[in-house]
């Protein structure tokens, strides 16, 4: 008799794991640091005997686990081979070798900006919603794209990678990930710190941020405060991401976007800006598209995870 | 026992119809003018006439009919009502009101858009793709993205509509119909005719074009015979057009992009051109990406408007 899951949520530094039951509550959660020695083949072993161990202290037996599910930093080929740089991976079938590592379970291994989109998709902001785009500001600019609860991963596992849409084609400065003036160039984390510094060299404002560290979050905090410049660089980040999402709206339609990641707790100011903007490209009909953050933080890639062997 | 459906592609000055057997093979096919009189209420009425005579011809029972798959010129909402300006329909529910005509048979209506799309997916330059992303090339812009089978019509009806994507956030001047510098504004036959028409009016080498009516067929003649400014004009439009692609192609990647209508005709040398700019901004893994002609030509809102009762 099936009773239990795990959602396995791997990251280059740490694994976040959870135990739920069959439906998709989450029991007990823990963190094991990633081991990535050996070539990477200790990584999934750790796991097994993480897994293992709880699974003793609770009296789980393996009959009573309905599957495993593994959200992975990297990407999968159509044949559910990894390549992962953070754990040392290339080629590797992560879940035929956790099940083997696990008597034979069932084991589904997705990417985990997939799992963190299909967590908030069947438990967090997106729940109750047929069409969603998850939006995750963070280094990077990352999405996940579920439409229908079918995830949109893309002929080339390129679906979903919004970050790279170019949003301004005069932009003369390369980027370090996408193509120059891409999404990402500008509305993640990074691209906001290299914004605010781009502005405070030229002439501007009496401001606080020239005298502290520029971070997304010093930024949004001086924005928050009513600091004039910081109020500027803050509309022309929202201007840049509402119109760059516009250009998504205009491909998939959804009903929701759910705004995640580092950048997004600034919160509902930040929402409000982005959504200003967005209205401005948009057809009338795509007016009521709704704006959210996402609710379940870090743990979102472990419910997105457990759901994959939950359906 | 069922042996045939309809296949029937309404637009606002004629309708095209098809007979086919269940293997989706054309039999027949025929046109009739558009009736948009009596308020548009003319319209279904014809059409019921047409395939009712139709079945008497060939001794075809009602019994023996599979279904009705119809496209119309308009938007629909989830609950299947029509507006369609061009047949002066305001929220009709043509699936009903065509199946009452027609002894209660299963009728099936989509947007023209979507039954084109669905038309090359099945039968033309998309059969055996899983993933397509249909690009129609005419007065405007249209789209219709097709993924794992299923039909993307999003949220709100307005996934799919890539014309509406803005690709030159710089641009001054209005565009008739979707925000100020969407792609449509560019990369259609009126796009076309008006950027040759400003690139006339600067300073330009020599040029047939100075001495013909500009349309997109002239622009594309004149550049196939080596016109250099032909070249220079056709070089702006393939390049805005490519890059507007890599922008879907960020958002659902898809295997194939199938261009069709009017402009396609100008043929392969429009989608090596496309293709080339397109590469310059998508990830690696998006190389591969196909760029075909479509192959059905008027006849794929049929084709795709059977395809509907068959699947």
């Amino acid at each position: 008799m099936k009773k239990y899951a795990f959602g396995v949520d791997i990251g280059g530094t740490a694994c976040k794991i959870g135990l739920f039951d069959l439906a998709g509550s989450l029991l007990e959660k823990w963190e094991i640091k990633t081991d990535t020695g050996n070539n990477g083949k200790n990584v999934l072993e750790k796991v097994a005997a993480s897994l293992q161990d709880k699974m003793k202290e609770k009296s789980i037996s393996i009959e009573e686990l309905q599957g495993i599910g593994m959200g992975l930093p990297g990407t999968v080929d159509r044949q559910g081979y990894f390549e992962c740089p953070n754990l040392n991976w290339k080629h590797v079938c992560a879940s035929h070798d956790l099940s083997a590592l696990m008597g034979g379970v069932n084991v589904q291994a997705i990417n985990d900006a997939n799992a963190a989109a299909l967590g908030e998709y069947c438990y967090g902001s997106g729940k109750g919603y047929q069409d969603m785009v998850m939006v995750t500001l963070g280094t990077g600019v990352g999405g996940g794209i579920i439409l229908g609860g079918r995830m949109i991963a893309g002929a080339h596992n390129a679906g979903g990678e919004i970050g790279n849409i170019v949003v301004n084609p005069n932009e003369t400065e390369e980027c370090c990930s996408g193509p120059k003036g891409c999404l990402e160039q500008y509305a993640s984390a990074t691209g906001l710190v290299q914004m605010t510094k781009k502005y405070l060299e030229k002439e501007h404002p009496e401001t606080v941020l020239d005298h502290m560290e520029i971070s997304a979050k010093n930024v949004f905090d001086a924005y928050k405060s009513g600091d004039k410049a910081a109020t500027e660089i803050v509309h022309q980040f929202t201007d840049i991401l509402g119109k760059g999402l516009s250009r998504v709206s205009c491909v998939v339609d959804p009903e929701i976007f759910v705004i995640g990641g580092g950048v997004s707790k600034a919160g509902q100011p930040l929402l409000d800006l982005v959504q200003k903007s967005f209205l401005t490209e948009i057809p009338e009909a795509c007016d009521s598209t709704v704006f959210a953050l996402a609710t379940l933080g870090n743990d979102a890639g472990m419910y997105g995870a457990v759901q994959s062997v939950l359906e």
